[in-house]
């Protein structure tokens, strides 16, 4: 048995269509895969913008738990984009950051920047003079955890560039 | 121009060849991607596998941070793998759970059980009594903060089939 030139050329051709098709449908599953892990990263809504000059940078807060009468521990939920970051602050009962995403910087004053990993700590000493924030070029994200039991957050000057680009010098 | 039978079988193999090689490629992308995935949302590790008598079924927890002289809140990140559930107990200045991950039950006595989603918060008043757990068939990975000020927890009896079932049935 024999196939001629047509036929031969009609069976090439869709063999080569199903093969880009395959190709395809993988690549879409690819992006579509990354897209949903994206999003099911996100543990918390992104939150307010802030608007005041406690920040430098693009910053998102989201409330998780306030304080009241019965509950002296606040939960938030901060987006730092890159290269964004606190003023120098602190809590007059401390406070505990956790990493939830991203890469974060954290500085007591008189000491190195500190790199903050998805998963790790901060445990925030009282009145203990620092600053936090992300990364220059990734995002990070933090749970702040603070005791409300002594006041609130007492707020100082910006971080300069100097500092802030101490790290990647 | 024609093709003979044996040219022609072998230019359908070759195709057929090419098209399960790129098939299987997106089968195992797939996979690593769902892989990669379970694994990012890791926050933390899985710590150690509960041993006491306080819990029912299997529970990991991972200490992220404990109290001392100058933070009094501890956090820990625990895991009740599907019908995994604490006992009944009391905090003495309350806590605060959020869940990070699955999907968690959580029950106040005298009050029908919560169902506690991704990114959702329990904020439970102290000295009330209450148990947490994960849902029949799905795990629960919750975040524990709790406050140390005013000693520790007090546990009671485990939750009875019937309590636990009681949403389900």
């Amino acid at each position: 048995m024999t196939v001629n030139l047509r036929e031969m050329r009609k069976i090439v051709t869709v063999s080569v269509l199903i093969f880009l098709f395959a190709f395809n449908s993988c690549r879409n599953s690819d992006t579509q895969n990354q897209v949903e892990t994206e999003l099911n990263d996100q543990i918390f809504p992104l939150g307010q913008k802030v608007t005041n000059s406690n920040f430098v940078g693009t910053v998102w807060v989201e409330g998780v738990l306030d304080a009241d009468s019965l509950n002296h521990i606040a939960v938030g939920n901060v987006v730092f984009e890159p290269g964004a970051r606190s003023n120098w602050h602190t809590h007059p009962d401390g406070q505990i950051l956790i990493c939830l995403e991203g890469v974060g910087y954290y500085q007591e004053e008189g000491s190195p920047i500190r790199v903050v990993n998805k998963g790790e700590v901060v445990n925030i000493r009282p009145n203990l003079l620092h600053w936090h924030g992300a990364s220059a070029d990734t995002k990070f994200v933090q749970l702040a955890i603070t005791s409300r039991l002594k006041g609130v957050t007492e707020w100082f000057g910006p971080v300069s560039d100097e500092d802030y680009l101490a790290l990647i010098r």
